[in-house]
C-alpha cells in the first residue's frame, strides 16, 4: 500500500504542475559585480558542513524508497553524489522499519562513496498516532542501513492534514526530537513550507544540528495530494489541497528567518545554479534540490549527472559575477529583495 | 413584488459572477508552524459568543426568506446550523411585517436547533422613507418569530443606491438603533462593503453588541443589481451598478479596524475554512459566510453539510498549522500582510 | 485647415482609444460609510466658484468651435449645461479669431443659460511662434463673443510637440497671462498632461485664479496625434506620439499637489460621478469631464443628458456613501491611495 | 571563426528577442512642466564631454568591426555620428590586433569627422586566458588605428560565461587598467549588466575616465548566446541562457550609482530620446544606443539618420517639455521612481 502511495507521488511530481503558484527565489536579485577580478578556475566551491566537506553546497534532498522503482532512483542520485561530492538524503525510511525487504531500496545508496548521507523520518512517527510510535532501535537500525551522518526528521503536517487518512497528531514531537537528539545527528527538515525562526530556536534548543527550510516556492504537497484526490475522483480532498496549494513561508524568507539560529539548507523551488547561490547569499550553508532532479534520476545516471553539473556550473558562474572566491564570501554578497517576498522579509 | 425580486437576487447569486474584482483574503497569509505540537484531534474549535456556545465560529449569514424557494434554503441551512452548532441569520424579515403569512418561511428555522439565531431587518426600514418607519411592536414580531438571539440590522445603502427605486433617507438610523438597542441585541450588519472604525465606534456608542463587517471582497449588490438592470435593458442602472461594483472596505481591513472596538463577525468573500482562519487571526471573534453556501442550500441539506464540513476541516487544519489548540490562541497568530490590501491596513 | 483638423481631432477621439494606458482615479478609493445619517433628498450638491454658483461641481471641459460640426456639439452641451446649471468651456477660439464667420460655432452656446461660460485660447498663441501673438483686442473679442466668465489658457504644448507643425515657442507666457490677468479671470488650463505645485505657484503668482489640472489618465494628445500621423501614415510622427503617449502629471497627483495652492478643477480622465466625487476629495472644487461626453453631445441634447443625469447620480451616491451633506464636507473625506499613483503622492 | 560568430551575433540581435524581460526606463517617470518658458529653438542640446563637443549627449555604443557586414555598418554609423555630431564606439578590435588585414573595418569611421571616437577591447584580453594578454603596443595600434580619443574597455563577463568556450579569468584586470590609464583615456564599458557603485569606485581609483554603464534593460548576452546555442542545438548552453537571461544591475539604478563618482554613459535598454533624457535626468552625461540603431545601420546611412533624428527630436521634446534649456539643468529636472526599480534606488 506504502509502495503504491509512493510510485503515485512520484508519477504525480513527475508529469504534474506541482509547484506554488509564485516561485519567491525570483524576487531575490544578486548584484552583479562587472569587474570580478576572480580567475573561474581559482573558485573554490567546496564547503565543510558539520565536519564533512562537499564538492559544492548542495543536497540532494530527500525522496524515495520502499518501492523497486526508488532503488534505480536512488542509485542513480547516488553515483551523481559520488560524482559531485554532494549531500544526499534518501524518502522517508518507515517503509523498511515496517518491512525490512524494501531495506535494499535505500541501502543501495552505499554502494556509492556519498560524503554525506541523510537517513529520513517523519516527525508524525516520533508519536503515538494510532498505533505506536516509532521506537529509539528502529530508528537506529535505518540509521546504520545507510552509514548516515544525519537524520532528517521532516515535518510534513501539511501533506498529512490534506488527506483524510493523514497522522494527526504533533504532540511530543519536540520530546522526542530531544530524546533522540543525544544519539543521533538531527536535522529539522520541512517538504514545502518552511520554518519560521521562533520554530527554529525551539529546535535548537531540542538539540538539533541543522534546519532544512523546503518552504513555499516549488513542490507543495497540497497539490500532489489534489492530484491524488483527483485520480480517485474525491472532490473534498481535491478542495482541500486547493485551499492549501500556496501554504507556507516562503523560502529565501525561512532561510534568512533561521540561518540567526542554526545552519541551513535552503531548499524549496530551487531549479538551478543561480537559486542555490541566492539561497547562500541569504545565509543557507547548503541548498536542497528535489523535484528538480527526479525525472532524471528515474532515466539515467548520465541525465542527473548532466542536470547537476549545469548546477554547478551555473553556481560557480554566479559566484564568478558576484566576485567571490568562495562560498564563505557568497554568504556576504549584496543583494536587492522585491515584491511580494519583501513583505516576508519586514517581518 | 418582493417576493419576486428575492427569487431574482437568488438566481443571480447563484449563476453570476456577482463578487468583488479582487478578494483580499489573497492578502493574508498565516506564518505556519512545521511543529505545531499539537494533536489534531484535541483542537477545540469551541467558542462562546455573548454567552452562546458554537461548535467552531462559523455564522452562516443573513440570506433568505420571504419566498417559497427561501422556506427550503431555510430549513436546510438550519439542519446543518443544527448539526455543526452554527450561528444563523435569515434574511430581511419586511416580508414578514407586511405579509404575515410568509412568516413560516423565516420560522421554519424554529424546527431545528439553532444555538444562534439573528432576526433581520433592514437599517433603512428604521427610518421614514416616504412610508413610514417600522415600529418596535413590529421588529419585536419578528424577534419573537424566530425565538431570535439577535437582531442584524443590514445597513446595505450601497444596494439601495444603485437601485432607481432605493430606499434613500439614512437620517435618524443611529437614534433609532440607540432606542432598540434597550430592548434587543443588535449586530449592525453590512451586506458588501465594510465599516470603518470611527462607524463602528458610534455603533457601540448607541448600544450594539457586535459588528458583523460584509466587507468588500465577496458579494457586492452593485454587481448583483447590474445583472438586475441588465436583464431588465435598464442602461442606466447597469451604469451605475458597474461604478460602484469596486465600492467599500475590503473585509479583513474592516476586520482589523472593528474589532479593537466591538466583537467582530469577519464576512464579505469567505470561501473557506482557511478564510475563516485568516479572519480570526484578524481580530474576528467569528466568520460569516453566504453566497458560498447559497447553491448547495438551495439543493439539499446533504450538499450544505458537506460544504459546511469541509469548512470546519479547513479551519481545524489551518488552526493545526499554526499551532492553536483553540480559538482563543488564533487570534493571536502571526500573519504577514500583502499589496493591495496592506495599502488599507497603514491608514 | 484648421476646420478640416478639428473634425478629424473630433473623430479620432470619438473612435479610437486616445487614453493613456493607466486610469490613476482607479488607485484612489474612498472611505464607506456604512451608516451614512444623511437623507439623500437633502445632500446639497451645489457649490459657489469663484462667486457662481452650480448644481453640481461639474464642468464640461473645453473642446470644440471653430466647424459646422462644433456648433451642434456646443448647443447640446450648452443645452445640458444650463439644465444641471453646470460650467462649460468651449474649444479653441483660435479660429473665431482668424475667421470671424466662425464665431457663432462658440457663440451659439449664448443661446442657453450657461452659469459659468469659459472662453479658450491656447498658451503658444500668446507668444510670438513665426507669426505674431494674440493680442488683447482679439482676447476680449472671444472674452465678449460668449460673455465669457474666464478665459482657460491651455497649456497644450505636449500636442505641440509631437506635430512636426506644432508651435515651439513658450517663452513669454508667463509674462502675457501676468498682464492679461489684470483684465480677464484666467483659468490656467493642460489638455492631459496636469500641473506640478511649483508651476501652480507661478501662474498663481501671474495672476490666475484657478487651475483646471488635465492630467495623465484619459485623453492623450500624443495618442491623437498619433492617429493623426498613422492616417497619414507619417511614421515619425506615429513613433514621437508612441514616445510620449504616457507623458505626464497622474492627474489625481496633480490636484493634490496644485489645490494648496489655487481652487482646482480636477480633470483628465473623469468617467463617472464616483471619479468626480474622487477628485474632489483630494482638494478639487470641480471635475471637469471631456471625451466621455463627445460621442453623446455629437449625437443629441438627450444623450448628453442622460450622461450628465447619470454622472450627478453617481455623484451624490458617492457623497450619500461616504456621508458627506455637502461638497465643501466631502473635500476632508477619508481616502486611501493604492499603487501605481502613490509613488506620485510621496515626492 | 571570430567573424562568423560576429555575424552570428549580428543576425540574432537583428532579427531574436534578445532584450530582458522588463525595460527598467519604463519605471522612471519626469516631472512634466505644463509652461516651460523656453523656446525650441534656443534649446542647446550640445554637451562638453570630456573636453570634446557632441550635438547632443549621445553615443553610438560600441557594435561591431572584423567582417565585411561590419565595415558597412560602421561606415553608416560614422556617416551619421558626423552629421549629428556624436561620440561613437566601434566594437571589440580583437579582431584587428589579431589579424591586421581586418583593420579597415574599424579605420572606415576615420573616412567621417566624428567627434568622439572610441576604441574598444574586452577586458578580458587584458589578462592571460590560457593565450597571452594583449600588450600595450597591441592597444596603442587599435587606438591610433581610429585615432580614438578613448579605449572602452569592455567588461563581458556575463557573455564570457554563458559561452562554454568563453575566457574566464578576470583577476588581474584592475592591474592592467591603472597600468593602462597612465597612456590611454579609458571608458570601462559592461554590456547588459551595470557596474555597481563600489566597482565605479575601484575603476577610478584605477584611473578610468569614465563609465558606461550598459546595464539590464535591453540587449543582454545571455539571451544572445541562448539563440546561438538553439541554433547548434546545444541544449546545456540554452539552459545557462536562460537562467542568467535577466542577471545584472538595471541601467538606471546603474546609472544613479555611478554618476557619483565618474562622468557617466547611461546605457543598456535606450529605445528612443526620451529614455536618454531620463538617463540623463538620472545623473549621466550622455546616453549610450547600441541595438535599436543595428538593423538601420544594416541598411542605409538613411535609415540610421532618420532613426536618430527621431532620439534627437524625442529628446529635446523631453527637454522642452520638463523646461530645461540645456542638458546640465536636464541633470536637475525632477522625477518619480516607480516600482520595480524602486526597491534597486534604496539599497
Ligand atoms: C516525489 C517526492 C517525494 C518526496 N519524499 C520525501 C520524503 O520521503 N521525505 C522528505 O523529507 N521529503 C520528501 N520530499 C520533499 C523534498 O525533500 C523537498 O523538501 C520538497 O520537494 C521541496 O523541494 P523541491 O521544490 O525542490 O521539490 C519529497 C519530494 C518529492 C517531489
Ligand atoms: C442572495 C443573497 C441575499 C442576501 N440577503 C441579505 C439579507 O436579506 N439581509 C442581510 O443582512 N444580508 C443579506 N445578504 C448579504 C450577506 O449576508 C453577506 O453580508 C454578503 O453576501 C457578503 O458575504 P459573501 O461574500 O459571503 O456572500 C444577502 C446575500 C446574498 C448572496
Ligand atoms: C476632441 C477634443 C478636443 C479638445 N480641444 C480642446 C481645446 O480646444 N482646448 C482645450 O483647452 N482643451 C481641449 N481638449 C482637452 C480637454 O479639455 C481635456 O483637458 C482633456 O481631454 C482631458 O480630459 P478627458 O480625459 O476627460 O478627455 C480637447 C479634448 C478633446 C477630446
Ligand atoms: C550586435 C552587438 C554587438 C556588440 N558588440 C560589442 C562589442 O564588441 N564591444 C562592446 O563593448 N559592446 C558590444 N555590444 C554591447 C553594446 O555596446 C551595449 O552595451 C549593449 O548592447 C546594451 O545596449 P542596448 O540595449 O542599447 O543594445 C554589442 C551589442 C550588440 C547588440
Amino acid at each position: 500500500m506504502i509502495e503504491k502511495r509512493k510510485e503515485e507521488h512520484i508519477r504525480i511530481a513527475e508529469n504534474e504542475n506541482v509547484s506554488a503558484f509564485h516561485n519567491y527565489w525570483d524576487d531575490v536579485y544578486l548584484m552583479h559585480e562587472a569587474d570580478p577580478e576572480v580567475n573561474y578556475d581559482d573558485i573554490d566551491t567546496g564547503v565543510d558542513f558539520l565536519g564533512k566537506h562537499l564538492g559544492f553546497p548542495m543536497v540532494i534532498s530527500s525522496m524515495t524508497g520502499g518501492a523497486e522503482i526508488a532503488k534505480k532512483i536512488n542509485y542513480n542520485l547516488a553515483t551523481v553524489a559520488e560524482k559531485y561530492q554532494l549531500a544526499m538524503g534518501v524518502g522517508s525510511m518507515r517503509a523498511a522499519i515496517v518491512n525490512r525487504s524494501l531495506s535494499d531500496t535505500y541501502s543501495v545508496i552505499n554502494e556509492r562513496n556519498v560524503p554525506i548521507k541523510i537517513a529520513n523520518i517523519g516527525a508524525p512517527q516520533l508519536v503515538p498516532q494510532g498505533k505506536e510510535a516509532i521506537d529509539e532501535k528502529d530508528i537506529a537500525y535505518i540509521y546504520d542501513l545507510i552509514k548516515a551522518d544525519f537524520l532528517a526528521v521532516h515535518f510534513n503536517f501539511l501533506q498529512e492534514m490534506v488527506q483524510p487518512e493523514g497522522d494527526r497528531n504533533a504532540e511530543g514531537v519536540i520530546k522526542r526530537i530531544k530524546e533522540l537528539s543525544g544519539s543521533f545527528n538531527i536535522i529539522a527538515k520541512e517538504t514545502g513550507s518552511g520554518f519560521s525562526k521562533a520554530t527554529a530556536q525551539r529546535l535548537a534548543d531540542a538539540g538539533v544540528k541543522a534546519i532544512e527550510v523546503s518552504g513555499l516556492s516549488g513542490t507543495t504537497f497540497a497539490a500532489v495530494e489534489y492530484y491524488r484526490a483527483k485520480n480517485e475522483g474525491n472532490a473534498e480532498k481535491m478542495r482541500i489541497g486547493e485551499t492549501f496549494w500556496n501554504w507556507g513561508i516562503p523560502s529565501p524568507a525561512s532561510v534568512y528567518y533561521c540561518s540567526d539560529v542554526l545552519p541551513v539548507i535552503g531548499s524549496g523551488g530551487l531549479r538551478n545554479g543561480l537559486d542555490l547561490a541566492k539561497a547562500i547569499s541569504l545565509g543557507a550553508s547548503l541548498g536542497g534540490f528535489a523535484r528538480t532532479l527526479l525525472k532524471d534520476a528515474d532515466q539515467s545516471v548520465e541525465a542527473v549527472s548532466r542536470n547537476v553539473e549545469m548546477i554547478e556550473r551555473e553556481f560557480k558562474v554566479a559566484m564568478f559575477l558576484t566576485g567571490n572566491k568562495n562560498v564563505y564570501e557568497l554568504r556576504k554578497t549584496k543583494k536587492v529583495i522585491g515584491e511580494p517576498l519583501k513583505e516576508w522579509m519586514e517581518v
